[in-house]
Order: structure tokens, then sequence, then C-alpha cells
């Protein structure tokens, strides 16, 4: 693998666009036209766990783009489908590695072509600075996994040149059992802190109190693992100790769901919660809970077209 | 009744004061100092569906209150506490009414004192425009009736006197069946629009697609339903119905916890969404969508005193 295109350049993108450039070539595919010039002229900077300096190719158009063995996908959620129509038809014979939130987005690709569909998930977390610097947080680990037909070999192939970038990666047979303890786990962490504002935070593990927030993420992990156990699926880490893991880990991390909602942009919902309580219903497990955050972040996105008028009380 | 003191001139307090001091002297206990001082300077301004300026005698000292024969109790929830405080061992005699949104505000008075107390649900709405002008919406009824031992002929009483200042009034011999549907209907309308950013508008109604907010508003209404009968309490209105009625009623009216989200201010969360989920667990039934808006509003609550740093994803 030589040449890689990095498809959407927010915090995920960015850094495995960073890291990648020291042993391929990568290209970068942005939305924006002002965030392609940026990186032309001035490389992406990576700093806090690594320190890095990468030169890269950015741009907004799809036909500007050199050839690539390996593209990976990492728009957000809402990103994603105009993502893959700009991709349609071209570079037939590439893998391309979806590392989304949520389930469901290999299947978005596939109906966009027939390329070879590597399933990822990724648990590195950064903060983005501006278009061209992006601090690494959580030097944790992306794992991989075949999508249908693909071969492992691709996978161990993907994983490989990752790794001999600085990353952090695991190539796994079965990919789901990891797909869905992330997949549970988001759904019951980020609508909560988008709907309180809270960063993930001790809040988010406390069950002392009857009234402590801990136990509405219990709820929500435990109709997640429901919808799971149902779908046949083995988690391959608990969703709860992922949890109380993470708001033990010093700083508190500051879901992008949560900062969706502060900027009143379009959340990654759908293909989380949405995907969880699709298949709940598809399986006739009862996801109340998840239901109803459902709702309540739709509501939120709904309100940012309403301009309030009328009385108090 | 010739002297009625008003406790907190919020929205509804100050429509009371307005309309009550055409045929009473009315006195007003205030939180802070510059808002009794305004209200002595300027009187205080009723604009919309009335049309008042009235006098009134306001102070935020306890000891500086003349004598009254009735007190009505018009604090926000969360100023219930102190404002009762300021009233124990003064005018024994005296008629307490409360017309709090919630339930439980009557065991609060009741233990600073042994004053008769008559109990309230207000349906008027208003906007606040300043310490003296507030704006009179929706001139619906206020239902008063007797808690414990206290005779109906003081409850009716209390109302023909309001009725005489202009608002709309009913003495009713058990209050409990209004007070309940109130209290469902709050407790599924307004933490929904405090967590989403609606005011309650046409989405609390919609239930067309699988994913609208009505469902969940509908699901919360017959959570709240349930504990009512299991209390023994027969409604008086259904809440649901009032949920539609009043999404269809003109300008979207701006539930006041939304209000006190937006300006990170202490909800009435504990007098409503608590009171439902204590009595539900007190009777034994399930209230988990109802514990799930407690818990993500005492989030939100807490995320003010939160200040947000780490990584995004």
């Amino acid at each position: 693998m030589e040449r890689v295109c990095i498809v959407g350049a927010g915090v995920i993108g960015s850094l495995f666009a960073g890291h990648l450039a020291s042993v391929c070539e990568v290209s970068v595919l942005t939305r924006r036209r002002e965030h392609a010039d940026a990186l032309n002229e001035n490389g992406l900077r990576v700093s806090g766990t690594s320190d890095l300096h990468a030169r890269v190719a950015a741009t907004d158009d799809p036909d500007a783009l050199p050839p690539f063995e390996v593209a990976i996908l990492a728009t957000k959620a809402t990103g994603l489908q105009s993502a893959v129509q700009q991709l349609a038809g071209r570079f037939p014979t590439a893998t391309i590695v979806t590392v989304l939130n949520g389930i469901g987005a290999e299947e978005v690709v596939r109906a966009h072509g027939a390329w070879p569909i590597v399933s990822g998930v990724t648990f590195m977390s950064g903060t983005r600075h501006s278009d061209t610097h992006v601090e690494y947080i959580l030097d944790t680990e992306t794992w991989l996994g075949p999508y249908e037909e693909t071969p492992f070999a691709l996978v161990q192939d993907v994983a490989d040149t990752i790794e001999r970038a600085g990353l952090k990666v695991e190539a796994l047979p079965d990919l789901r059992p990891a797909q869905w303890s992330k997949l549970v786990f988001n759904a019951s962490v980020n609508p909560t802190a988008a709907l309180t504002g809270l960063p993930h935070d001790f809040h988010f593990a406390q069950e002392t109190e009857p009234v402590d927030l801990g136990h509405l993420v219990h709820g929500l992990v435990e109709e997640g693992k429901a919808v799971a156990a149902a779908a046949g699926i083995e988690l391959h880490d608990d969703p709860w100790e992922m949890n109380v893991l993470a708001t033990q880990r010093g700083a508190a991390h500051y879901p992008s769901m949560l900062e969706d909602v502060d900027a009143h942009r379009q959340t990654e919902i759908e293909l989380i919660t949405g995907s969880l309580v699709r298949e709940g219903e598809r399986r006739d497990v009862p996801v109340p809970l998840h239901s109803l955050l459902y709702a309540l972040v739709k509501g939120k996105e709904a309100s940012w077209q309403v301009s309030p008028t009328g009385g108090q009380r």
C-alpha cells in the first residue's frame, strides 16, 4: 500500500492523514475548498501524543484526486452519503475502510460501488485546533475487520500500514463484536452528553444516589446489550465497563454529538441511536430509553428551525 | 378578605397582585430588594389581556410586611423553601394559598406552620417584561381546593375575591384530580421542552412517523396516568388532550423550565418530575421515561458547574 486517500479531514481523518504521510503518499478529499487550500499550503500538524508535520495533497474535487489503493472514510455520519457519492464510479479496485461512529456505513458504501470494504472502529480521540492542526489526545486502538467477502489478508495489509505509521491497530476476523460494543457505548453516552451538556465525566458512572446519572446510562447499556444479544453478537467489551473506564481517564472527553448540538449542527444520531433503535424494532427487543433519547435529539435538531414566541410559565 | 400578600412576584405572582389590587390592599414579598423598590416607586403594570396599573406595597423584608388575611405563594419551586421560612412564626391566622407548579408545596408550607392551606393550580400564563411590567397572555382559570382540614367555605372566600378581581377561578371540593392532571401534563411537556429547546409546539402532538416526538410525550403521559391511578386519583382532564389542545392554541408556549435551562438557572424538576418519580417508586409503578428525563435535567443542571476540556470524537 503506497497511496492512501483520506476522505473527510476532521479529527480522526487528520490523525490518520498526519501519521500515514510518514509511510505513504497521502491525498485528502475535503468538503470545503478553503480546507484543501490550507492543507496544501501549510501541510498538516499533529501535536499532543504525536508531534508531526505532514505534507498531504488535498482537494475538494474528486476529479482531481490522484489514484490510490486504499481510501479511509472518516467523515461524520452526516457527511457519509455525499462523500460516497463523490467516490461512486471511481477507483474500482481500491479498498474502502470505514471508521465512522455507529453502524451501517458499510451498507451506504456498498450501495455506491463494488469496492472491497474493510470495517473499522477507532478509539482514538483528539481536538481540532484549526484546518491544519489537530491535537492527538488518546492514542488508543483502531480495530479493522472484513466486510462481506473481503479477504482477511487485505484487512491485515491495511492494518500493517497503519501500524507502520505509528498508530495502534488490530485486525480482527470479525469486527462486529467490537463495532457493537462501541455502538452501545456511543448510543448510551453521546446523546446523554448532548442533551445534558455534560462532557463524558464522572456523572456518567455515578450510581450512589437513586437520582444519579449512572443509573440512566446503565439502563441504556442494558437495552443495547439486549439488542446485540438478539442480533447474535457477543460483545467484545462490556459497554458499561468502557463507560466507567473512560470516565476515570483524566480530562473528561467532549463527545462530538455535544459539540454538534452546541454548534446547532445536525448530529450523528441516525447511525448511532437510530441504528440501534431500528435493530431493536426489527428484533422485537424493547428500547424505550434509546427511543426517548432519539426523539429528544431529533427534537433538539428541529428546535434550530423554530423561533420561539409566546408566554411563560 | 381585605388584605392579601403575594409572595414571589414572577409572572403568576404579578398577575395576581396586579388584579387583586383593584379589590384589596395588596402587599408583595419579593426576593430582591431592587424589585421591591421598583414596585413601590412605579407600581405594577399588567398589559395584554388586561390593562392595569396597580399600587402595591412591596418589601423584601418579612419584618416589614403589613398584616394580611391571605397569602398567595407564587414563587418558583426552587424559591419555595426560603419563602416559607420567611413566613414561619408570622400571621398564624392567615390562609396560605399555594399556586406552584408540581405537587408537594403544601407539605413544605405545613412543615413551617399551622396556617389553613388552600391548594391551587393555575393555568394562567404571561410574559415578564420587567420588574414592574408583566404581559397577561392566557386568561385561563385558577383552581382552588382545601388542603387537609381547611373548610371549603374558606376556599370559596378566596375564590370569590380572585373572581371579583377579574380573574377566572373555580373552587373545587377536591383539587387533586386537577393538580394531578397538570402534574402529568407538566412532567411530560416541560422537561421535554427544556431538553430539546423546543417551545411547546406542534412537535409535541405529532405522531405520524415512528420517530415523531408525540410518541415520547404520549409514553410519558401514560406513565404519569398509571402513577395517578395507583395513587387513587381520577384525573380531572386527560393530560394528552391538554397537550394536543395547547399545541393548537396559536403561538407556541415557552415553558419556564426551558427558560431556566437557557439561563442556566436551577429548574423546577424536583416538584414536577421528581414528585412523580418518587410517587411512582412509592407505589411500585415503573416510570423509566420520567426517570430518564429527571436524570437528564439533573445532569443539565450539573453541567453548569463543569467546565469542559479534553478531546473530541
